[in-house]
């Protein structure tokens, strides 16, 4: 389907200014950044948005669609569930170095700045970090569920607890490389994972280990 | 020695503003927010400060001061590394319910709204959440490597990446317990490095084993 000059004017100005509120969060991003970034005048970027909140939000999901699509892709060419949830906490690790957008994780940087959620927007943006956030924990958690299914991984493993820390340790790590600019904080913090998620692997029976 | 009315007056600016600070962030926190909460006019302030920066820095040294002073008290009434890490961990996870100043940590909130560091206030106040950070990792790891060296952890245990990936697992939960208003995030994680502090004592020796 074509798609009409309106609608490829508003990709672009998504696309402009995706990286300027994933660096600067939503109220560092100024109207004037934005004008300067999109080359639009304030009426010109109003007449595809609503608001300066409309924008934030559209560019919000920009820059998560960008990032979850990337960290799957790196996940999903690898299986059994020790492997994916490596692959996966190296593809976060990633994020910390080569984010999809500018700023690294478009998650951390949202959780942070609305946490307060003390304006509208605040709420309006935190409710899809919420979500944007519940996924991801989600996804690690249905490769280990899987696991455990498959009989990989041990049948009493906590999914979702399990999937809550591996996403807090590589998110944690993810801030602290992105504020040292060192890329070995968030690199150890896969290795971590990553030796914790062969832990969760069913131990071979003796009568195998035996042969 | 007696503080002079004009300290007096400086000292509650800042009690005033570090909370808007801690909340909103650096760029969040406007003049008009930072009179409505100490009650006085613009030129007021700048009789005590020099410029917004100024302030941030005063309320950012102010509520790390805090921050730190509580944990490390919740941390020293105890003897042991591995009782000092469990208590450091439960501390920080504290701080996610009832921060020493409203807002959760101030070095994860700086550190996500500096990264990017694209203006002046910014690099001034990253460098304050750099040796911030530092301070708080290398107290850990003083736990440890006192551990390692009295017995009790072992010998060959990497006292500056436990004590990095303690502080990223922390923060990152610290993180999904702001955004969910969930204390579980923090308690969890919490206990994630209590069982790894454990796991990093000396194994009993074999003759103490069989007494």
């Amino acid at each position: 389907m074509t798609r009409t000059k309106g609608e490829r004017t508003r990709e672009r100005i998504i696309e402009a200014a995706a990286p300027l509120f994933n660096q600067r969060g939503f109220v560092g991003a100024s109207m004037a950044d934005l004008m300067a970034a999109t080359g639009l005048e304030k009426g010109g970027i109003y007449r595809h948005f609503k608001s300066k909140d409309d924008l934030a939000l559209a560019a919000f999901d920009y820059s998560l669609t960008l990032h979850r699509a990337k960290i799957r892709g790196q996940v999903e060419c690898h299986t059994g569930a020790v492997n994916r949830l490596t692959f996966l906490a190296e593809a976060m690790a990633g994020v910390a170095g080569t984010p999809a957008v500018p700023g690294g994780c478009p998650l951390l940087n949202t959780a942070v700045e609305t946490d307060a959620a003390d304006t509208e927007s605040y709420v309006a943006l935190r409710k899809r970090t919420r979500a944007g956030m519940r996924n991801l924990i989600r996804y690690a958690q249905g490769i280990i569920e899987a696991g455990a299914e498959s009989g990989e991984l041990r049948a009493d493993v906590d999914a979702a607890t399990e999937a809550a820390m591996i996403v807090a340790t590589m998110e944690g790590a993810m801030m602290l490389s992105r504020l040292y600019d060192d890329r070995s904080y968030a690199k150890n913090a896969a290795k971590r994972v990553a030796a914790h998620a062969a832990q969760l692997a069913r131990r071979t029976s003796p009568s195998r280990k035996q042969k």
